[in-house]
C-alpha cells in the first residue's frame, strides 16, 4: 500500500487521509512528490488521473480522491472501526465529511493549511466568518452528543477530514470557543499530528500564494 | 422516508439523488420547496442544517449532502446494488462520484443544469473545456472497461451523480464524442429521466441567474 502526498507543509487533502491510516495504524509507504506549482502540477498526471493528491496505490488499483481513498479503506480494514460503528453516528459522521469535502470554499480559498506559520489573526470577509461560524456549529454539536475527545467519540474518517480545519483556525485566530480550543488541542497532540507537523517545518520549499 | 428536493428544473443536486431512488425503486415522499433566492434560500434552515437540499428525512434521521443521502440508501438497502458489487469497480466508481462531488467548478458555475434550456451552444473558457475534456475521459474509460450501458454497467450511484452533468453537455452542445451521445442517450432513455423532465417543464418558475 503506497500512498502519494504533498508537501506537508501545505496539502491539505494529503494530510486527511495521511494522518487517518497513521490514527489507525495502517501501514502504508509514503511517496511526497513536492508540488510544482510553476508547471501546474503536471507531474502528477504520471501517477494521478486528476492530477491531484492524495492517491492511493494498492492491489493493483489507483484509488483518488482524499474522501473515496477513506472510504476504500474503511472496507478493506473493517475492524479499524474509520467510520463510527453505529450506524446514525455514522450517518451524522458521513454528512458532516461530505459537507467538508465539497464546501467551506471561502475558507479554503482565504485561509490555506500552512503548518509552519505564526499564529497570527488576518481580515477575513464574511462568506469566511460564516463558514467558520458553520464549523464550530458542527463540532461544538458533535463535542456535545459524543462526549468528545473526537468528533464521534473515538477518531474516526470524519475528524480526518476536518484536520486542515483545525490548523486553519488556530494560525488565523479565527474563533475563539471552548469546543474549538479543546477539539484543537485534542488533534494537535496526537502523535502523527506532531510527526506531520515536524516534517512540514523541516521543509525546503515555500508557496508564495499559500503564504497569507 | 421523506426527500426534499428544490425546483426540478434547477437543482442538480436533488436530482442527483432523486433519479437514484426512483431508478432503483426505493420508496420515498417527494417534498418539493421551491427555491427562495431573494431570501438566500433562508427557508431551507428549517429543514437543513447546511442550508440546502436535498435532504433525506428517515427514521428521525436527517441526512445532508447527496453523497452522503446515496451512501445511507446503499448501506439501507443492500439488496439494491447502489454500489457496483465487484470491490476494485465500487473503488472507481467512488473516485469518480467523489471527484464530481467536490470538482469541475468551471463547469458547474458557468453552465447551471436547465432541464428546459433550448439546446444551443454558448462560449466557454478554457477551464470548462478542460472539465469537459475530463468528463469525456470518465465515461469513455468506464464505459469501455464495463461494456455500458451505464457506467459500471448496471446503473449505480456513478449515474446519478453524473446525471446533471448529461444535461448540461446536452443543452449547451459542449461535446460530440461518440461515448457521450450514447450515454446520454441510455441516460435520458431512463423513464425516471423523463418524468422530472416533465415535471421540470410544468414548474412555473424561472430563476435568471440559472438561465444563461
Ligand atoms: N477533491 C480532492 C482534492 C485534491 C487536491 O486538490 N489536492 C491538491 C493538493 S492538497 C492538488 O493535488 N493540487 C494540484 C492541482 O490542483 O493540480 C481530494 O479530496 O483529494
Ligand atoms: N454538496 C451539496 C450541495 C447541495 C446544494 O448546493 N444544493 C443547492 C441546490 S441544487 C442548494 O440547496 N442551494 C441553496 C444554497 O446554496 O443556499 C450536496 O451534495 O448535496
Amino acid at each position: 500500500m503506497k500512498l502519494l502526498i504533498g508537501n506537508k507543509n501545505y496539502s491539505s487533502w494529503s494530510f486527511r487521509v495521511w494522518l487517518t491510516m497513521k490514527v489507525k495504524e495502517i501501514e502504508f509507504e509514503e511517496d511526497l512528490r513536492p508540488f510544482d506549482v510553476e508547471n501546474d502540477y503536471a507531474d502528477f498526471f504520471e501517477f494521478s488521473p486528476t492530477g491531484k493528491v492524495p492517491v492511493l496505490q494498492h492491489d493493483g488499483l489507483t484509488v483518488v480522491e482524499s474522501l473515496a481513498i477513506l472510504e476504500y479503506l474503511a472496507e478493506q480494514f473493517p475492524d479499524k472501526n474509520l467510520w463510527p460503528a453505529n450506524p446514525r453516528s455514522r450517518s451524522d459522521a458521513r454528512c458532516i465529511s461530505h459537507e467538508m469535502h465539497a464546501g467551506f470554499m471561502a475558507l479554503r480559498a482565504a485561509c490555506p493549511m500552512n503548518m509552519r506559520r505564526k499564529h497570527a489573526a488576518i481580515a477575513v470577509d464574511e462568506a469566511v466568518l460564516k463558514d467558520v461560524r458553520r464549523i464550530e456549529t458542527i463540532w461544538s454539536q458533535c463535542l456535545d452528543k459524543s462526549g468528545g475527545p473526537f468528533l464521534f467519540g473515538d477518531y474516526s474518517i470524519a475528524d480526518g477530514m476536518y484536520a486542515p480545519i483545525v490548523n486553519r483556525l488556530q494560525i488565523y485566530e479565527l474563533s475563539n470557543i471552548d469546543a474549538v480550543a479543546s477539539y484543537t488541542q485534542t488533534m494537535t497532540s496526537l502523535t502523527p499530528w506532531q510527526d506531520w507537523d515536524k516534517a512540514a517545518r523541516d521543509e525546503p520549499w515555500v508557496i508564495d500564494i499559500d503564504e497569507v
